[in-house]
């Protein structure tokens, strides 16, 4: 086993749990544990909503009481509203999240418990959790559907797996990032057009917009192939300069 | 405007636009945008999809061309993988609603702009946007349902703007924590009955067995009707003990 296991206890429609396995797949969660669905199992509406996850699907294993489904697992999360007349620790995604990792770099088996379609789970399901994972929600409109439910639950998990970092840059193969040497020339060409023009002509202020311009394309993180198309662009713009009327 | 906008372009099915309506006032948001829905609008399927969230589809807005969606907008998102051909920059979620939080909060307006079910947005609405959000899902299955997009890519703006401490602890509303004297009480009521049990006779052991059980019980986070139930239960098991043959 490498993600935490999903449980589903008494799932209505068909459609549900295979939204819920291609959320699973998106997130490379594979164990699927139906508790008691109540259309049966196999099921053909679930196939054609699984959107081709149908490995989650044919693995899936069935049972007759949440117990049994949970008996191999350490660490289990109940994914449902705060209790309200029960004593529980609450976590959010993300702290459930940092602690199956943790738990589960050490050995331990992990897995999200969800209730029915619209209804939460029964407190007796609850109590066999050792927390609470309750998804924040705007408390006027919270009813979440299901799929969206075992995908929030276990998207801090996986973002935590996969580790992306938070910020890249995506470019063409055929590019890379320009040097500074050809963003130097850029500049140079700009500013030399700029002289020409007289846009620059106050030379207290030269080093000032200078500065300002440069920062500016800088901060674009232009490739070798923008900065021959600005050149381009600035060539373009000062052609026929000299021939125009002012 | 209280929260950012939401941006279909070609979306295809009234059921998914009334799965992204509910997804969206499950974050508070409300703002809907269609640009050319290929069903029509209003859209009855949408409606019934919706579970509910009808204000937002009520207020969903008609336009013809991206452009003119997103024209009254100071931050844009694409929503798509991470694009081939172009330059741009991509971030996770986090990092998206985290850079919109601050802009908004400054008064800037903000947008996720989602292409067609199935499909990217074209490489001509990419370039519309400030940068590319790309949901980190598993490489070899990485088809996510319209909904759960738009869901993934709003929560992390919505945890942000929400606060929620990452961990709690819900109780009942007739019960507190224990004070530390009610805990000591039980504590001294357990050891007190182990002493006379014998299983605390090993004196240099003792101050060590009694340590690690406060710091067990400690670690539980007992309410005031918690602790009055352990000391019932201690008292229950020790009630016909010196009845009892041993």
């Amino acid at each position: 086993m490498t993600g935490p296991v999903v449980i589903l206890v008494d799932p209505q429609l068909g459609e549900n749990i295979g939204m819920v396995a291609r959320a699973m797949l998106n997130l490379s969660l594979t164990d699927l544990r139906l508790v008691r669905p109540r259309d049966g199992w196999p099921n053909d509406s679930a196939v054609a909503a699984a959107a081709g996850a149908d490995v989650v699907l044919e693995n899936a294993q069935l049972f007759e009481r949440t117990e049994d489904a949970v008996r191999d697992l350490n660490l289990l999360y109940a994914t449902t509203a705060r209790p309200r007349d029960m004593t529980k620790t609450v976590v959010t995604p993300e702290e459930a999240g940092r602690t199956m990792r943790k738990r589960m770099a050490k050995g331990d088996t992990a897995g999200f418990l969800f209730g029915p379609e619209a209804m939460g789970l029964a407190n007796d399901d609850v109590a066999l959790a050792d927390a609470v994972l309750t998804v924040p929600l705007n408390p006027e409109f919270s009813s979440l559907n299901l799929a969206q439910a075992v995908f929030v639950a276990a998207y801090a998990w996986f973002c935590g797996v996969a580790e992306m970092p938070e910020k890249t840059l995506s470019m063409p193969k055929d590019t890379g990032p320009a040097s500074k040497d050809e963003l130097l020339h850029l500049f140079e060409h700009l500013e030399g057009e700029l002289d020409r023009s007289g846009f620059l002509r106050v030379q207290e202020k030269r080093p000032t917009m200078v500065r300002n311009l440069r920062n500016l394309l800088g901060r674009a993180e232009l490739t070798r192939q923008e900065v021959q198309t600005l050149r381009g662009v600035i060539s373009s713009l000062t052609l026929h300069r000299d021939k125009m009327p002012n």
